[in-house]
């Protein structure tokens, strides 16, 4: 995955039309495109090759199973060249490690914690291990929130120089610049710029504000 | 969901024609087909409608997710016709309350443990709360391991007249009827049955077992 504007697109559209007419539009503004279960349930997994034309492909699946049942989900991602795909921690190290050895060499990141305000209850509280989880088992880097730039900073000091993916950036209220202030490497933007009336505009406007930094 | 043989089929054969064979034999011995992503990536998410026509089919996605994205993927899900859904507490009560708001009164199923080792870690010191979670949130059920009897018993006492679904039962160690004798309503068997050389016949064994008890 390149890294040139720290930007990463949430492809959250659930119309396959429009998610590639986006997709088109910003593309070469942004330095990946995140999918997630709604669009590739509603357009087919088709939709992740489709899109690997025009840019590095995340599978945000959040894959949370045993180890056998996350292999045979990564192996189906990798069919369909995706360039990395997001995990959870929670369901112990083996699960997590039966996702990077199936995806022989691809970028695997794991989730520490969550954007959302559910995520203090259970998985805050765990998300040193998580992140230490992430580090032994090889990942190539984890998501932290980027609604909370503070959160950002104490699992940079855990994950040492693993990547730092931020969600929450725009419409969850995080502030791009703020998030890679704290120690992101990408901020994950999503109804910002797909829902923006141009898109290209919009991602251009945050790629620089966050070269503004 | 009908309540007659206690039975449910993992059908996580990932080919769809041998799925959809499998399912063909054994529909009327079980109570339900639950399908999950290996599946379902590979063969289309209108694999759910087809099997709906022969079976109750859950959903075993284990959504882990925010609330706003858990929300269109068990409305994905119901566009086909699935009869219920598996989800993740840990990400917190308000995203399985999303799951429940959008299943418009199908069946919610929550996580509280799941079967593999790695599970102890982080998830069975949490079981407790990820029960009572279930029972908060107006879940139908919950899953709870096949493989740890006791930890049904235990289950049980926190979720009332709930559902509990235990998968692990067969191959990764569990026997059905122990598990049905410590509270399980529903047992769940995969690869015992779908790699049989006779599904149908290994699956009437599995009924006559539990029927024993």
């Amino acid at each position: 995955m390149k890294k040139e504007t720290h930007l990463i697109l949430a492809l959250d559209e659930t119309d396959r039309e429009k998610a590639l007419n986006v997709a088109e539009e910003v593309y070469d503004v942004v330095d990946a495109i995140k999918v997630n279960y709604p669009l590739v349930l509603s357009a087919g997994i088709g939709v992740v090759e489709e899109l690997s034309k025009l840019s590095d492909v995340i599978c945000d699946f959040k894959i949370a199973d045993i180890p056998n049942t996350n292999m045979l989900i990564v192996k189906e991602v990798l069919k369909h060249n995706a360039s990395g795909i997001i995990v959870h921690g929670f369901m112990g190290g083996d699960s997590v490690k039966a996702c990077v050895d199936a995806a022989e060499g691809r970028d695997v990141f794991v989730v520490t914690e969550m954007s959302h305000p559910g995520a203090v209850e259970f998985m805050q509280p765990l998300t040193d291990k998580l992140a230490q989880l992430a580090v032994d088992a090889g990942a190539a880097g984890v998501i932290a929130p980027g609604t909370r730039p503070e959160r950002i900073k104490h699992i940079r000091d855990i994950v040492g120089d693993l990547l730092i993916l931020s969600p929450g950036v725009g419409v969850q209220g995080g502030k791009a610049s703020d998030a890679v202030s704290a120690g992101a490497d990408y901020v994950i933007v999503g109804r910002s710029i797909y829902k923006s009336d141009n898109p290209r505009k919009t991602a251009v406007e945050i790629v620089n504000e966050i070269r503004g930094v």
